[in-house]
């Protein structure tokens, strides 16, 4: 079942290793299958040095396991809520990258400091707040999803134009077209957080760059009139 | 006597290589076979390029060697005392890992700031105290080991729940169920510093976690009702 | 049509690869034949790890595609604003490298505090001003070759004497004899922008190093009485 | 002539790139025959992927080339003031490493803040003054030894028991028996600048280590009676 979708979503984990996002077992991707409404998904705590194709679960959009041996990744439930909330992204990356953790541990949004940002994410990368006691003791991973949402409908954030987001205290998710798009925006949340943080340190009184700058490369990269990259 | 024993040592101090924890032969690892209560321990001084398994120490808990034409590691009283004043530990790894031996050197916990320092330590990763110069000048190494329990003692710390620990202006021990755990544990310790130190350079104001956070994401891994990864 | 120029192009653009200057395709590198005034450049958002000699695309210094299946480099027109105003260069890089990209983002120069400075840039590297917003809605990539070399003009900065400059809230654009030279250089800057960070990290009083030790040491590798290196 | 410890320069070379502490060709290493008092040399700006041990230079103590075809490292007059002042050392390392070079910016030695410094450095790595315009201008590299020699014998620090010195504005010199031994405190001073880089950052009321524990530490490695290592 999905064995082609399993392979990609394979390879998609194991990119998390050679961008240097994650130590250990400490990361996920997951893609759908956006006809049958199923989701693969890496299984939990397995070392990315041994996994298979095999190994991907697949569960459905209720969070049961529909094919799989290994249990699914600990935070599927949070998989799950993106893509019932999101009909527009295909996949979902979750890591704990160092630079991108540490502003998450810091509850900052990672404000727009320059044109790396700006070439993929149209506006500050928001950090979504802590959970609450409740929500933390209730479903937590389901409820980490819905915070996340919340912070995106609240501030009206479209989660293709800015495929990432930081949660309080935790770590980072990021989203794409499908797993491979969520690995790649995971690797420049990364690197753009490791930017803003230095940007921060050589110039304490740094101001945001000009809002026509963002829309000027946002656009070039990824508005209809795009120009950057070969045409499709 | 004990081969695969000190086939499993050598692996686990050419991990601290791997993990990036170790210059030259700045680190090592030991594990204790409780059946005969003797100690595997890695050999002073000797370069990880040439290491092999016939190389490693075997000694009791008097510090005596058992078995080896090298000398144990100088560090060997300390790790003697942690096995005989912790029973449940079964590994221990020393490292001066970069950034968990510059909190040491600044004399400081490493504070509670997320999930991932959660996922492993239940509580501030303590740093022990200065030894006196009559605790240095007299038996240090075995010292070393004493202030360490004594500061578990005092705050009544589980060397399980918080495997690891600074030592004011040295480095890091980190404990394990084997030694492989204890590297584990010490690969953890050097990235959960990093990110708090990045976390205060981005937010100065930062405030611990919630508890109620850490109990989720410590039990999630290590309670009875663990359900991260598969079952065992 | 100039294979062999296509050949060492290609190569200057791995080089970014193996210098660590680039993450995806966030860089390129041209180099111009100054007998047919005939600029190659790597083509637009092709992976480092496909890119063929025959991908360098030949382009001519109205912008025109001279020869070459792909679109060039969406950074070509600032390319040829370069070629056209400094004779002297041969060569262009690009990049967003993480150390330089932060001081661009933070608006600064990167002011001269040694040697290694000293060694390829005659002056502090200087970090030219925001693009308006009509410069960015107008020609962008033209305009930012302008802007760069309005501040070279205004500071009467040689471009082969400092060979590099950052361009506020984007990234870094370096000079060269020739594509590989620019490359050198660009690999120069990102490690001076680490130093300079640090440096003020540990002194943040610190001051610019001597005029005279600039000139002693930029003349040894590059004056005419040059003692640097082997006889050409 | 010396074709053996032309193998062992050349070697000592090489470990430079293999421990990180050089870019390109910014570095070099030499090493004396105490017999012959000739010293063995790095060539000037020969890449390191391209060097052989027939390239290395062999020079006498008046700097004159005894053997070899290419000009030896231009920092040659540095490391002969370096022999003839300390008849002790046999191995000179010059590098621009990142860390130790971003201290010789910041102009301060760096300070004892741990055990990692202690075991190699006894007392806080130097930072020599600023050469004088006179003392450039003049016979540049020459002087650079003789600033270094001056703070050497005003703070009566014997260069085998700290060995190795920043230089203001410019980089680090590091000393040993030999040229390896050069190499390895090189090694040791760079990581050992990073740490207390961190550490300050962790806590900038840092204050040094207990002067009991440098002695300790010292003298456990390098004492009469060492016990780190294996008997010799």
């Amino acid at each position: 079942m999905l064995e082609a979708l399993k392979e990609k979503v394979l390879k998609a984990n194991l990119d998390l290793v050679k961008h240097h996002l994650v130590l250990f077992t400490w990361g996920n991707v997951s893609e759908i299958d956006r006809e049958t409404q199923l989701v693969v998904i890496k299984p939990s705590g397995v070392s990315y040095d041994e996994m298979k194709a095999s190994d991907m679960v697949v569960v459905d959009l209720n969070g049961n396991v529909v094919e799989g041996d290994l249990r699914p990744s600990s935070d599927t439930p949070t998989h799950i809520e993106f893509y019932k909330a999101f009909p527009g992204i295909g996949g979902v990356t979750h890591t704990h990258s160092t630079f991108a953790t540490a502003w998450a541990q810091a509850g900052r949004d990672i404000p727009f400091y320059g044109t790396t940002h700006a070439d993929y994410f149209y506006g500050d990368i928001p950090c979504a707040r802590s959970l609450t006691q409740a929500e933390i003791e209730g479903e937590y991973e389901k409820n980490t999803g819905l915070v996340i949402i919340e912070r995106f409908r609240k501030d009206n954030i479209d989660p293709l134009a800015v495929p990432g987001v930081l949660i309080k205290s935790h770590g980072v998710f990021a989203f794409g077209k499908d797993g491979d798009g969520s690995v790649y925006n995971a690797t420049v949340i990364e690197e753009v957080a490791k930017m803003a943080y230095l940007t921060e340190g050589i110039n304490p009184d740094v101001q945001r760059a000009d809002m026509f700058m963002m829309e000027k490369h946002y656009m070039r990269k990824h508005g209809k009139n795009a120009y950057y990259g070969q045409k499709k």
